[in-house]
């Protein structure tokens, strides 16, 4: 299973890396990191990973798009939105974090999808007409489409991912591993609009 | 505030990124990334970090010692274990997660101190001698060490941290705004050995 992580400047780490750490226990799983131009990315902290251009992406796998501050200037820059809408549409499963789905909205890929996003950012994110926002969700799922909240809802929404797949007891499993008190019910919002 | 973050191949992500994003949050936080010779490191999901040279640390400031299997061959590793001494010494604050307490032990750092480390780890935990293990809890702190139990508990651990430095009101504010649900109490542990 490809886990293509899509990064650019000023994404959240948290966002990411809480995900993929749970994403990575899966059997067979290669994560891969790209951004738009390839070279190295700077997190919210300003550390520098290095990235893959996204053009190198192979279609299906798990496309991971994070949030944080960097979304701002991206959710009005048409040539990144494009390529966020081609990946969307290549992978087979699709999931966000904070408000990466924001980049997805503008994108057009969520268009008539349920949805869900950052909730301190919440009055910016329906601004992005398109999805269905729902303002009380931990995560949200529609089709291929997984949207956590913010931050570290990503972590419960990676685990309701894993246990979708592999089912209930292999999700815990790895939650035990970790040492993290899941979440399991993308209902059940502390955090609500 | 100087937040120095000690890399080494194969370190767990989220033991890293998780305190990361809650201690990046204190006002004037500067974090930067090192490593023993600098140049890249590659994380569990193989992804490659830029880093400076530990040499480069300036003293004082909070030292972070993420955990993950990179720390089985550098558990026995003499240079590596001098650096990790020196750089726990100079430190004002010495932060680790998971297994990174097992590089400060066997440098010697903990030497009569309370502390804990992964809890699916711990008999290979306490084959380190040195340090008072202790089997049940989320975080330990003793004197200017905070050492957490496996990966989530950093995060746990960095709130506690914000707490004792900056009072809980605005630790509870930072963990709204990651929408994280706290564990506040050091001494529940529903992973203990």
């Amino acid at each position: 299973m490809d886990l293509n992580l899509l990064l650019f400047d000023g994404f959240q780490s948290l966002d990411l890396f809480g995900p993929l750490d749970v994403l990575a226990r899966i059997p067979g799983c290669v994560p891969r990191s790209f951004s738009l131009r390839g070279g190295p990315v700077k997190n919210n902290a300003g550390m520098q990973v290095l990235t893959e251009p996204s053009s190198e992406v192979a279609p299906g796998g798990v496309l991971l798009i994070p949030g944080g501050m960097g979304t701002r200037p991206l959710s009005t820059d048409a040539p990144f939105l494009a390529e966020v809408k081609r990946l969307a549409e290549s992978s087979e499963w699709c999931l966000s974090v904070c408000t990466g789905s924001v980049l997805l909205a503008a994108s057009g890929a969520l268009d008539g999808r349920r949805a869900t996003s950052n909730k301190y950012s919440f009055s910016w994110v329906e601004r992005f007409k398109g999805p269905v926002w729902q303002r009380s969700a931990r995560w949200v799922v529609d089709g291929k489409f997984y949207t956590a909240s913010g931050v570290a809802a990503g972590i419960d929404m990676a685990f309701g991912f894993v246990e979708d797949r592999l089912g209930k007891e292999t999700s815990d499993a790895f939650a035990r591993r970790m040492e993290y008190v899941r979440n399991p019910d993308p209902e059940n919002d502390p955090f609500r609009v």
